[in-house]
């Protein structure tokens, strides 16, 4: 302590722990390891008053938890403190548990980022209705500070773009893919066998965990309610070893990202396309310079453009007992701060109200890769369907195949036979109008296949 | 606006900006830009109601900004405000305009780091004996939320280190000595002719302003004051070309890192040395591989490395009026809803009160390059030299040169004049250690030269 400090005493703040599992147990170890580091901080110590579980007495992973702390009876335990902390994750029974600790007058700390995505401005409205505060900095990227600044920071600046890995399992898998050549079920399994991944993998690689995590972002950049229902999502699932391969070739890597934009009113091939937010889930290239391509392994990285901060960065884990903890005992020192020192976090803003556009609104960029029959006229075919669409063209590449033995001719002789590989990139349009020209591609009668169709960011 | 919110209104809250610079400018435009979306996000209008410069009637960088508000008499501006926005820079008259305007009872906005360094603990003491705000996001890394995440979001964790790239106008200089070869005053030409560099280099280059920002960093990072003479600097002009080709052959690149690190008592080899923090600025190699590596340009960059939430980093611009604008209108937001509101910021916390370590203290690892005498028995030599000292050294590797064409004796033979490269990279070591190793080294008779000693992070 310094001289000019006096010790910081008072009555205890009751913190109550609502889950044991990884992330729990580990908000109890650094309650009790970082006890006068918290008290200084806060200037009031915090006092672990109980540990909801379904079961007592079941062995706990970590340990120095003291087990009278454990109790069955959460919905009790709620009403005893002023800072409730929820770490069950789903639905129920942690939606009634968080909204009877707020009537009783507690602040609350959650990770639970399926529930937020769910069913947020229930939560939001019953903290402004009971003065508390809901703060929940672990329900996103986990460790890395990313909401705070984004609700904070950013609050004098015009957010025109968030891209975030917010999934550390597909991005694990996704760079397995791409540094050995590894297909999809392959490298799921790595990442079952490295606990990366769970034994049904289902919420991270259909893109569902990230999909709830983009409507929390995207809620908090553009002042806007945005729900898990409101995203366009797709997974990994169908992305192939191909795939990877045309993003090589192009040097890009693939990456499953969580975007949300803003995205001003424009002349659509439909006539005049409302401004509004886009917010979607799905993978795409990114070109190997852009700083979210070197995010391994299953780090996390989200990369923000404003408008008048530019490029904005943030890099860390995105899950663990520990890491997610961190972000927790943020939460429980800025609000207990706030006990102590009166006033409250900001609550939620939603005054912008923008439309959440449709998928087919949003304007993408197509990388498109097809199997063409190599003869005279094939490319202004394919060019044609692309205007037919209004979509422009950036760039083409025509790459001749080997005619397969089956079909083959003799040297010298093109034969209707011979083949050729056609790389397109577009420019921006509506994904709509690309999605459509891909299905016009597909039936054209010289397109013999399309071999790979994926979205491009970040160029 | 949605329909459950009620239009904000109220008293305006009375805004003062003092200095209207490149900076200054920005934010007064931001203010009447963002008018509508600030009002929606604090709940109350901000009016600016004046600004504070030397000379009125000068002609000002920035359009839409009321000519009427110019005043030259600040130390009335300030009696009249509820924030104060100081983008002025300097000691004096900075500081005397801040502490009467918290006299007055306004909370303070500032960029202003070298004020900051230099007498922080006098500001947080008036903020705090007023019971205002003071927040200086912009005073280090510019737009990059940096200074909140590290005060608020790890609030609960312990932070190990801070690594930072936080001075522009450096990584532009030993990024292009990099991708380029230049030599340093080349590099910094090129610099000035793009405006990343003043006409005076001095600042930056000697690294005056990255151990500014060291100190502040430092003291949020470890609760522990540690001002701007506190912090060990070396700059980037003696950095030449050979020491980034020897980074280069290292695998490595040469950065000037700001570095902020949790020493624990250790024994030295005078004995057992105390814990304590180690503040320092000096030029490093720093693997390719490390998420800082790839920061290029004038970006800036921050790393942190925390007990629990392992390793962060974050990333964008650290200079320029409309990014350094953005973390001034943050912070406005933020003040501004503590007005609304009720309550304030987490003031300064000094508690744990640290030593501040001397550089010798600190542990570092050394790459040193020597030019020795091709004989038998050097590497013995050289290898005791680093044992007298107590220091371990990783890896070493030798290589015959050509000798010269002056002391070149005939083919086959091998004079007393052939020479070899010795490059040693050693363990983790007191900085005093390695540093007396390389002036032992350098008195050593089979010891033609040093080309190069460098230190090197984040391995």
């Amino acid at each position: 302590m310094t001289k000019e400090q006096s010790a910081p005493g008072g009555e205890p703040l009751r913190v109550a722990l609502l889950g044991c599992g990884v992330v729990g147990s580990a908000v109890a170890r650094l309650l009790t390891e970082h006890a006068a580091d918290l008290t200084a901080r806060v200037g009031r110590p915090l006092q672990l008053v109980g540990i909801g579980v379904r079961r007592a007495g079941r062995t706990r992973p970590e340990a120095g938890v003291d087990p009278t702390l454990f109790t069955t009876d959460s919905t009790e335990l709620v009403t005893r403190a002023d800072i409730v902390v929820e770490v069950i994750g789903g639905i129920e029974p942690a939606r009634s548990l968080i909204l009877r600790a707020m009537e009783h007058g507690a602040s609350v700390v959650t990770a639970n980022k399926a529930l937020l995505a769910e069913d947020g401005p229930t939560l939001y409205a019953a903290a402004r209705d009971h003065g508390v505060d809901l703060y929940y900095e672990a329900a996103v990227a986990g460790a890395i500070p990313l909401l705070r600044p984004l609700r904070e920071s950013l609050a004098g600046d015009s957010v025109r773009k968030v891209i975030g890995i917010v999934n550390g399992t597909t991005n694990y898998v996704l760079d397995k893919m791409d540094s050995t050549g590894a297909g999809f079920a392959e490298a799921v399994s790595q990442a079952q066998a490295l606990g990366y991944a769970e034994a049904d993998p289902t919420a991270d690689v259909e893109g569902f965990d990230a999909a709830a995590k983009a409507a929390i972002l995207a809620s908090l950049a553009f002042h806007t309610r945005v729900s898990g229902r409101d995203v366009h999502r797709e997974g990994i699932t169908e992305v192939t070893a191909a795939d990877i391969q045309a993003a090589k070739d192009m040097d890009c890597v693939v990456k499953l990202l969580a975007i949300c934009e803003r995205v001003d009113a424009h002349d659509g091939p439909d006539g005049p396309t409302p401004g509004g937010v886009s917010v979607r889930v799905h993978p795409a290239m990114l070109p190997r310079r852009h700083p979210l391509a070197g995010v391994r392994e299953a780090f996390n990285a989200v990369f923000v453009e404003a408008d008048a901060a530019g490029q904005l960065m943030f890099y860390g884990r995105g899950a663990g007992g520990d890491p997610t903890a961190s972000a927790v005992l943020g939460d429980i020192v800025a609000v207990a701060r706030h006990r102590v020192g009166g006033g409250h976090g900001p609550g939620e803003s939603s005054y912008a109200d923008l439309p959440v556009l449709d998928m087919g609104q949003a304007l993408t960029r197509y990388h498109i890769s097809l199997d063409v029959a190599d003869r005279p006229g094939v490319l202004a075919q394919v060019a044609t369907a692309f205007a037919d669409h209004e979509v422009s063209i950036e760039t083409v590449r025509q790459q001749q195949i080997p005619a397969d033995l089956d079909d083959a001719a003799g040297p010298g002789h093109a034969p209707s036979a011979a083949r050729a590989s056609l790389v397109v990139v577009t420019h921006a349009a509506p994904d709509a109008a690309l999605s459509a020209t891909v299905d016009a591609l597909a039936a054209l009668p010289i397109v013999r296949g399309v071999n790979s169709v994926m979205r491009v960011e970040g160029v």
